[in-house]
């Protein structure tokens, strides 16, 4: 399985790296996650400048595609040297953008009678496109999911986990980076978010199957 | 305010750029944070790659230093070069390392006296340095903090925060950051954390007063 984040410039460091940090937690021999960028570094909306792993094109092969966020999505959005380069598919893939990331969800046609999550500052943007926006962390149909608030990005990845792997794999992975002291109600906590969000969800995805994720 | 957080070659990208991120969030003119390497570059546990914004002597100067973790944390407590050059003082700086991070605390000779909070991995190699690991998220003395569990580097960056701006900016950057629909929830439970170790802090610390402070 060969999960990746897009990751532009102007990034927000939280919304691409607690995802990544978490996804890492499954140490399986097929299981690889990147960094994908339009150009060889990126630099965060704080300075922070990283090496991408693979291309935007490149991501759009994986079997599960993050959009992360940053202050220059709607730049992003824009751009149609960027956004051309984006062929994803739900058929075929998972799906997930976090906070402004779903503003490029859009662009691509992803929302189309599905509402989004999203942080406060994208919400009215996303409200213009005639996107309903909730007023919660976390919501998914299909292979189609969004999250909001930058913390939130766990749940996200909890989710990718927990279509491709197994819940119990998705609680796992929560459990290792939550608080000491605080690891149960972590994990309490996402299931509360991903949960109503996994049921039947094998009837729609089509999505290539681990073996563990029978069990 | 300059603060810099430590991150060394194998780090965890949760412990030193959800500090990053959080710590971002206060807009002041002379509020800096930077990551600090011994190389030019640095490699994560996970194969990221990023560039440093400064070296480690120039980190020993800031107001505050966190030491971030990662895979390699022991490596770098045996190697002479690069714990000579932390000449870190808690009379004139906050202190604070997460998970890992608090092997080199230990190192330094920053626990005596005093208990810490590390991840579970490294609990049994810092108690056999003789600490006391406390099975919580976040404890304070003065100006050396610890804190354990990837996530729980949010209670660190509020933490230095609190203590060089306000509690009311530790709060609001832990409310920009959480979920959507939790954020409430996220600024108690960081309160929850900090609270006991702010109290009475000024009559401790001798870190530079920004004037935010004492309102």
């Amino acid at each position: 399985m060969h999960i990746s984040i897009l990751t532009f410039d102007g990034f927000n460091e939280l919304d691409s790296l607690i995802a990544l940090g978490i996804l890492n937690r499954i140490k399986q021999p097929d299981w690889r996650v990147t960094l994908a960028s339009p150009t060889a570094e990126v630099t965060s909306m704080n300075g922070v400048t990283l090496q991408r792993h693979i291309s935007l094109s490149e991501a759009c092969q994986a079997d599960a595609v993050l959009i992360g966020s940053g202050i220059k999505t709607r730049e992003i959005v824009a751009d149609h040297r960027i956004i051309e380069q984006l062929q994803l598919d739900p058929s075929r893939q998972l799906i997930g953008a976090q906070c402004s990331g779903s503003l490029i969800l859009e662009k691509l046609g992803l929302l189309q009678n599905i509402p989004a999550c999203t942080d406060l500052t994208t919400t009215p943007w996303l409200q213009d496109s005639g996107i309903e926006v909730l007023n919660q962390a976390f919501f998914a149909k299909d292979n189609v999911a969004s999250s909001g608030g930058c913390l939130a990005s766990s749940y996200l990845a909890a989710w990718v986990i927990a279509r491709l792997v197994s819940i119990e794999a998705a609680q796992e992975a929560i459990h290792y980076v939550a608080p000491v002291g605080e690891k149960e109600r972590y994990v309490q906590q996402t299931l509360k978010n991903i949960l109503p969000f996994l049921s039947n969800a094998n009837q729609y995805g089509s999505v290539r199957q681990n073996p563990v994720q029978g069990t």
